[in-house]
């Protein structure tokens, strides 16, 4: 079925780059703006010519929407978002506390797992937190998947929620709205930079939550060498995601 | 609302031991047989005594049932098929074909993620592997996403799919059946235990695929020391979960 | 030059078995007694026969001694020694002070690299401890550079040391000792397990130290696969070994 | 005793800065030529003020003249030659040949390690590599325990040596030269940045070397947070540091 004028579509270079677009809007790339208008009626696959490289039209995945976010210092990595999908057990039809706005980069791969069926209630303390994210979500298009809150997560009314999970300085604050919040079976994930802080939290569940558990990822890139002597890993990127602290209410 | 006759429920153990249980079935726990009539018309939270021990009812989620599978030898643990879902876009609605169905367990992960509306194909070249898979996937209630088939991957007749999963000893000859499979824009991930097989894949990659990427996490645990002495990494687990190779069909 | 009685001689197998032997002694292994008659006159390199299988006679490396100790739990692993050595900057000559002797592994790493120009005094509240440690270091031929001593590492007399290596739980309890007893310039190194312990550390240090640093290192062997699929990580043995705080006396 | 004129002296700021100087001479620090006379005389521990900063002035360890070295790119890390120490066996009195001297980094560890009993003889085949490696060394101080050799270190006339560590870009071109160069019972260290080198390294090793054995080694630094959130891995320095292969002659 070949692209309409609106529809959401990313292009994808030789090398890998990402383009999301609204086919027949202008895309802006540094100071540039290029017309679309050749992505509209274009089938998927076709190739196109643009900025004089060639570009894959297709339809986007969620993840797209995650290289073009306006980001702020210190958000949770992706990779760290979907760790957390894991750990607090989230699927189709969750519904989801978020303690911890920031630029809405978890908020995003939540929505995502969460689907049409489910949900996610985000809190923070900060206003113009709020409005990256709300703008974030939106470019990722699920925009009616999510409840923005400026506020702390402790007054959350919610209850019967599937998750919560935090990204707060203080988690072990948040306990006892948590109790509340979360249905007996439910998961609370904190994510944490520091050990002082997964100690604290740890010694500070009580019988209300079951085996609590921390887990850390070091993950990295593995590349061939440029000069061609082979296979090893890679020198940069973050080898590090923080802290995540599971427990589950009971 | 109270657990009906014949419902999933969880019962979670102050330690945090699960079991997964249709509420009236007899729960089998190594030699001894337990009646569960008792959880039928609770209320989820409420807590029944059950061999001599106290257990919550809950609703599950979808990772209990990872908790039961029958488990053969070489499995993708959880974990990392966490990370195959997140690397490959994988969202509600998606359809995903996986090559190498073992024991299931990366199969459930994929088909919790899918949702309802959508849906994974799994192949095996053996048939026992399908036959345990397929009454794992049964016990996670996940039966109506999934189609097992017993046979090579490579002669896999979808089309379009969203992503492609490869848990097999040689990928690199999977590529052509991948180019057909995927649709432009589609994700393969392949699981690999070795960097022979990582370099070999890297460099079978043709122009139909771009920027491909390999991924390793190093995971670990983190414990209170039992002699109080505080927080430490744990000494026990697996620490590496093979490697993820990843790349985009354009 | 060919071995002389009463020599010590490693004996090396195909596989890199190793035994620690003196030249003509009975060697122990198991239940088993095994002449060695045949390696006294034997060259350097010779091959011999023991056990029905065949072992090349070799003069040792300090390391093999490490091989045939009698162990003890949670002994500092070589490798963490070798790293002590090293931020510690030990070398040919250093006089070192030990608190922590446990069962000697890292004092006779440690002996190994100050030389015979050099000294370690080691400290232990456990008398069997010191006994234990003392064998050990005979049988790698330290014991002439090496003192032992029963008591709290705390009341250490001696001062000018190079390096002082700590293996106690609770170091901060034995820094205004160190002020005392290492010299301008030379190392504390610390070996601790937990983070609570590297956190009360890193903040107990006063103007006498200067630049603390923690340092962690997660070491993997690699190998080739039984089945021949090539080269991965290994999935046994320890990948974790303690973190290690060091700081400077000024 | 108090500092002699021309003796060697490290002076080490409160913030863990050092400068190694040769009491009187002037000391070069970017544009900048400081006397530092004042220190003759001084008795190990005074301090002493310099560019409007106390400094102690102490005995150095033999790394401190690590942190002076003229580097290149790409060089062994002295952790990794540290770690190559151990492995290889190596303590006072070992004869080492080391080939691809590079910046002679890990020339000056060896060689720290040897002492004045033990010898390391290096080969590179660029000139300019020999020229920087000398003048590190003169630098340390172990000028006399170091031959350097421009050329290729398969040439190598040396035999019986006790540890052979090789950073070339192909080490199996190296076995045969390593079989004459190396005692019985004397180790092979390589150290290699990918796994395509260590794979063919480890099915290169025949009947003359036995039990090959690859390690890696993830470091990393922990650290107080600025924030005082608590202790954290630090995000920045490198993770990892090469592969190191290693066998025994027999």
């Amino acid at each position: 079925m070949p692209v309409g004028e609106g529809d959401r579509v990313v292009l994808i270079g030789a090398d890998g780059t990402t383009h999301l677009v609204r086919a027949g809007e202008p895309l802006r790339d540094g100071d540039s703006v290029l017309p679309t208008s050749a992505v509209v009626g274009a089938e998927p696959g076709a190739r196109i010519s643009l900025l004089g490289s060639e570009f894959t039209v297709a339809h986007p995945v969620w993840r797209d929407a995650l290289d073009v976010l306006k980001r702020g210092p210190q958000i949770i990595v992706p990779e760290t978002a979907a760790q957390i999908v894991h750990l607090a057990g989230i699927s189709p039809g969750s519904r989801v506390v978020e303690g911890g706005t920031g630029t809405g980069c978890a908020t995003i791969v939540l929505a995502s797992h969460v689907g049409e069926t489910g949900h996610v209630d985000t809190f923070d303390l900060r206003e113009s937190s709020t409005d990256l994210a709300r703008a974030n979500i939106e470019l990722a298009g699920f925009a009616g998947r999510v409840d923005f809150h400026s506020g702390d997560v402790t007054d959350c009314p919610i209850v019967d929620a599937d998750a919560m999970v935090l990204d707060v300085p203080e988690p072990w604050g948040v306990l006892s709205a948590a109790i509340r919040v979360l249905r007996p079976g439910g998961y609370l994930v904190a994510y944490l930079p520091t050990t002082t802080q997964v100690e604290r939290l740890m010694r500070s569940f009580g019988q209300e939550f079951t085996a609590p558990t921390c887990r850390e990822s070091i993950n990295r890139e593995w590349e061939l060498s440029k000069s061609d002597e082979g296979l090893r890993p890679s020198f940069t990127g973050p080898a590090h995601s923080g802290f995540l602290v599971t427990a589950r209410r009971i």
